[in-house]
């Protein structure tokens, strides 16, 4: 067995809203709530998925303390906190760990690209030294297709040595596996955690810690039960089928946009359709794209 | 001639900082002041050259207070102004504003890659509607090699359809010329302003607006030379060389990293080494390539 710092099925939680494109925390709190009961070990709110760079600042704190208001407890939160200024990111990483939430999955500074292994190492040492904490965790957060920033397997390393005690995973949401085996082989003990889906049960075969993922919002047990039984010569069978099903979801939500996709079917999942809603400049799929994901859903296993 | 709404030579100011990391506001509204004598109609400042997403709303709304303090007209002032969430570009927009700025440069939302013309339409819309203030005046910012957002010929004009006395002009950043003809051909009296300094005297042939350039930063007069005389038959030779010198910085500029290698310059014109100093993840050039750079300056014409 391993001795991961930080080790299960994360969410990476979507975010209701309500008709004036404001956060429908009622349904956010609730959504949460179903995260867990359905297995899921933690929500990483706030991340991609949640759309949070599409939320202000105040916003992004109003959600995190509406979920611990609504009883979530504070150590099963891994909010999002990493923005494009670094001072903003202390000040979100800092409210956080305010509120007792002491895991966070942090995003690099994304604006400027093909920036060097050194400048982003000056980035995360500011911010991990302007949060000044010795109760932080961080989830590095590598997703190059979208933030435009890849961390290296290199960089990775640099920041373990100069903050052991406070980075202690990465969110691997490249969907790479060779750099997942990679990251594993390279650091003994670093949290690996595959941002895609289809890659959990070979991730946690390979020596990884979990998931944090977007089709947990739908199908959080099928994950659950991947990590809980994969290492269980006798399920197999159930394994590999939770997988399937897993995968039907994901293969399903990448047909279409896939955020705004994910939304709609927690949507047909909860019966609310209020969940299509989205922030520009992602946009609720078309009409007609709706009538066939309903369509599809109704036959998923 | 033309009818463009803005016009000129505008420069895209960087921003020099303490040693403490925070802008040095006293250097910098001496800078702006030299632009505006060097021949610059106005200072884009917050922009990319300027680190502006690296700065925290509250750093952004000092820098652009400090400038107008300092007694540059508001009237010359065009910051940036669009970050990543549309409540925050809002409040960014509308703080300038308040204080009598009412040209702004404006980058999309540019967290989410991929994104449909539909859903950019929906952010400028909901950005424009927000601000909700008819003095407004909008440079959309094409910049899609740092953005990720490309802004297409379509979407700018369902934009000025949209908000005819308001969205005005694009700041072409792509540096793709042809990109800039069509947009010129498509919308006579939109301002076509050039990111990129070798392309000011072919654009303004061509019927664009001018520039809004990182190297004016050290070469402003020659900008306003090449702007001033274009159409002045006469005048082709010291045209030609003016331009030849904008070329030149530029090319040594990009030689190293080039905000970075901007701000080295501007410390070796002004004789101040505090001008080195950049934000994480942009770090200042290294002291080879300094030594490089200041043998290479020192012979720039």
């Amino acid at each position: 067995m391993n001795n991961h710092k930080i080790t299960g099925v994360f969410s990476a939680a979507a975010t209701p809203l309500n008709a004036d494109g404001s956060p429908d925390i009622g349904l956010f709190t609730e959504h949460c709530q179903r995260l867990l009961a359905e297995g899921c070990h933690g929500v990483a709110l706030l991340g991609t998925t949640g759309e949070a760079n599409s939320f202000s600042s105040s916003e992004r704190r109003t959600i995190l303390e509406a979920a611990l208001k609504a009883g979530v407890p504070a150590d099963k939160l891994l909010p999002g906190t990493g923005v494009v200024a670094i001072a903003e990111t202390v000040e979100l990483t800092r409210h956080a760990i305010s509120l007792g939430v002491t895991k966070v999955v942090m995003l690099p500074p994304f604006y400027y690209k093909g920036v060097s292994d050194d400048g982003l190492l000056a980035a995360y040492s500011q911010i991990l030294e302007g949060v000044g904490d010795n109760r932080l965790q961080v989830i590095l957060y590598h997703i190059p297709q979208v933030s435009g920033i890849p961390l290296s397997v290199p960089l990775i390393g640099r920041l373990i040595e100069a903050f052991p005690d406070t980075v202690v995973g990465i969110k691997e949401s490249a969907g790479d596996f060779n750099n997942m085996q990679a990251i594993i082989a390279a650091y003994p003990g670093f949290s690996v955690l595959a941002g895609a889906d289809p890659l959990l049960l070979p991730l946690l075969k390979a020596g990884g810690a979990g998931c944090i993922t977007a089709t947990s919002n739908l199908v959080a047990g099928s994950l659950r039960t991947v990590y809980d039984k994969v290492h269980n010569a006798e399920q197999t069978a159930a394994v590999d089928q939770a997988q399937a099903r897993i995968n039907a979801y994901r293969t399903l939500s990448n047909s279409y946009v896939q955020i705004p996709t994910i939304k709609a079917m927690v949507g047909l999942k909860t019966g609310n359709a209020a969940w299509t809603r989205t922030r520009a400049p992602l946009m609720p799929i078309s009409d007609a794209d709706y009538a066939g994901l309903s369509e599809a859903y109704a036959k998923l296993p």
